[in-house]
C-alpha cells in the first residue's frame, strides 16, 4: 500500500529519514562525550524510544507521568522527569515506577522537595533529585546560584533524596556562566554535580558550546518541522514527519481549503515563517488561517494552483503537538507503507 | 469524592450548567421556530448529543466522518456532515452510514458533487446535498449566486442526488441578501429551498436575525469558553467547562507556572483578551505563554498570589480544541463527581 492510498489527514514518518536522523544526533554526541537522553514527549511512541537507546541514548526524558508510564510497561527502565511534582496521587504513581524503573525528577522549590522526600521516605527508595534551573527564557527554574545553593542543601540533607545534578532548558551557551557559578558554590558544601542536564532541538548542533553539560534532552531531532528548518537546525529534505492533507475546496483562484486543520497541523505558530506550516509541494502558498478541520491557504503567489481532490504534504510548525493529536502514525519508506503505530504514551 | 481530589491537568464540566446551557438555547430557537441541530465537534461526547436530542433538537451536525460513525453507533440517527467530502474511501464510508442513518451532505464545488453522485447511484440510495455558500469568513463556500445556481442544477440534475437547500457559516444578518437573491434565482430554477442551515456560537442570540435560516448549528454553547465570554454570548457563570491546573512553580514573585500548557488548554488565540485563558480565581492574571505541558502566568497584577501546590481553574479560550486533548472528561455536580465521559468521537 502506497501513502497516496490513505486518507487523509494523516501523519506519517519516513522511516528511513526517521533512523537517519536519530544516528546522525547520537554520532554527534557521541563525538563529544555528552550522554542521550531524549524527550519522547514529540513521538510518544515506544518503538521510536526503543529505536533511540538501540542507537546508544542513556535513557530517555518524559515530561508527564503517563508518558513514563507507557514508556516503562514499554520496557525502558532509565527515565528522567524533570517535572515538579507535587500530588499526592503524582508522588504515589512516581513512587510505583520507581520500583520498576530507574527514575530521576526534578525540583524548583522546597515545596516540591518537600514532597519527594516524603514520598521517597514513606516508599523506603532513594530518589534522585536535579534542580531545575532558568535558562533565560522565563519558563520553570531557580534563577539565582543561591537559590541553586538552597535547594540543594535541602535535597541533600533529606534522608531519601539524592542531589542528582542541575538541569536546564534551554542550554544555550550563555547558560554557562550560571551553571558554572553554581557548581563553584555548591562545591563549597561539598556537593558534587555528576549530571548537567541540558536540552533543545533549536542549540541541537550547537549542544557542546554548553560545556558544562552531561547529557542532552532533545525531542524534535527525529522528525523535524518547520521551526527547527526555519532555524536552520535540520534541512527540508531530513524532515520525516509529514501531515498528509487534501484539497477539498477552491472557493477562489487564489484560496484553497485542506482538510487539515488546528485538530491535526496544530494551532501552534511559527517562530519565523508566517502560517501554518509549510506545503511542501507548493513553497509560495501561505496557510493563513486555521478551522478545526480545515486549513485556509493562500496560493495567490503559486504559478501554478493546487486543485480540487489533489493531495499535499503539509511540514507542520511544530512536530509535537500535530504528533499528539492522531492516535496513530504511519510509518513508510519511500512512500510505501510498512507500519501504523499507536501513539501510547498520552496524557498525563 | 470531590473534583478538588482529581489529578490535574483535567477538563471537568458542570452538568447542572450544561443542562442549563442546552435548555437555554433550545427554549429560544423554540420560540423563532428554528430548527436546533447542535454541532457536536465542541464535546464528542455521545450523552451530551443524547441530552441536546432529548431538549429538542431535530439532529447532529459533525464535521468528520469519524465524528458521525461514533454518534451514528450510539444511536442517534439524523446525521449533518457539512463538510466537502471527496476520496473514493471517504465516500464508500459516507454510503455505509446513509445505510443505518439520516444523512444529509453539502458541496461547494462541482467535484464534489460528482463524486457524492456517484457514490449515491452505486449505493442505489438518494443522498441529500447542501449548498455550501461563503459567509464572508474566507472559510468554504460558493462566493456567488451563479454560482450557487450551478451547482443546484448540477445536483437536482444527478439521478440519486437530491437539493437539500443551502448551508452558510456564519449565519450572520449580512448573509440575509446573498442567501434571498439565491434563493430567488433557484425559484426561477423550479427549485425550492426546503432548508437553510446556518450556525455559529458567536451570533448564538442573533439567530432570528438571520430571516432565511430554518435550522441551526451551534457546538459551543454547551460549554462555553472564554472567546464566547469576551463576545458577551455567554456570561463565566453559565460556562460549564473548566480546566482544574496545578501551580507547580513559582520561578519569580511575579510568575507561577501552571502544569496546563498546549496539550490541555491547546494554542488557539483568544479573539480579544490577551492570553491563553482566564485563571477563574485570579482574573487579573495573564497567561501569557504555553509550552506543551507548562502555562506560564503573570501574576504581577494579582494582589494575592497563588501559591505552589494551589489548584485553579481555567477557562480556556477555545473549549472544542481543549475537549479534543482530554481522553474522558469528568463531570460534577457543584464539585461532586457524578460522571466521567469517553471522548469518544474523534479522528477523521
Amino acid at each position: 500500500m502506497r501513502i497516496e492510498e490513505l486518507e487523509t489527514p494523516i501523519g506519517v514518518v519516513d522511516l528511513d529519514r526517521l533512523s537517519a536522523n536519530i544516528e546522525r544526533f547520537q554520532t554527534y554526541l557521541d563525538s563529544h562525550d555528552i550522554d542521550n537522553r531524549p524527550h519522547i514527549k514529540t513521538h510518544r511512541i515506544p518503538a521510536i524510544a526503543h529505536m533511540q537507546m538501540e542507537a546508544g541514548a542513556v535513557g530517555i526524558t518524559c515530561q508527564t507521568l503517563s508518558e513514563a508510564e507507557v514508556m516503562c510497561s514499554a520496557g525502558i527502565r532509565d527515565i528522567f522527569l524533570p517535572y515538579n511534582l507535587l500530588s499526592k496521587a503524582k508522588l504515589r504513581r512516581l513512587m510505583l515506577l520507581s520500583r520498576r524503573a530507574k527514575i530521576s525528577v526534578t525540583a524548583d522549590s522546597a515545596r516540591t522537595v518537600a514532597g519527594y522526600a516524603e514520598a521517597a521516605a514513606q516508599e523506603g527508595t532513594v530518589l534522585p533529585v536535579l534542580i531545575e534551573m532558568d535558562g533565560g527564557y522565563e519558563r520553570c527554574g531557580v534563577t539565582t546560584t543561591e537559590g541553586v545553593r538552597e535547594l540543594a542543601r535541602q535535597i541533600d540533607s533529606a534522608s531519601h533524596l539524592h542531589f542528582g545534578g542541575l538541569m536546564v532548558y534551554p542550554s544555550n551557551p550563555e547558560s554557562n556562566a550560571f551553571m558554572g557559578e553554581s557548581k563553584m558554590l555548591l562545591a563549597q558544601d561539598g556537593l558534587d554535580v555528576e549530571r548537567v542536564s541540558g536540552g533543545s532541538s533549536f542549540v541541537l548542533w550547537q549542544a557542546h558550546e554548553f560545556t558544562e553539560m552531561t547529557e542532552h534532552r532533545a525531542g524534535m531531532y527525529v522528525y523535524g518541522d518547520r521551526n527547527l528548518v526555519d532555524a536552520g537546525v535540520m534541512t527540508l529534505d531530513a524532515c520525516s514527519y509529514i501531515v498528509l492533507a487534501t484539497v477539498v475546496s477552491r472557493p477562489t483562484d487564489d484560496r484553497v481549503v485542506l482538510d487539515s486543520g488546528s485538530k491535526s497541523l496544530a494551532a501552534d505558530g511559527a517562530r519565523q515563517s508566517p502560517g501554518h506550516g509549510l506545503i511542501v509541494e507548493y513553497p509560495d502558498a501561505e496557510i493563513f488561517k486555521l478551522s478545526e478541520e480545515h486549513g485556509h491557504v493562500d496560493v495567490s503567489r503559486c504559478d501554478r494552483k493546487p486543485e480540487i481532490g489533489e493531495r499535499v504534504s503539509v511540514l507542520v510548525n511544530h512536530c509535537c503537538v500535530s504528533n499528539n493529536l492522531f492516535p496513530r502514525i504511519v510509518g513508510h519508506r519511500k512512500g510505501e507503507v510498512e507500519l501504523e503505530w499507536p501513539v501510547l504514551a498520552k496524557g498525563w
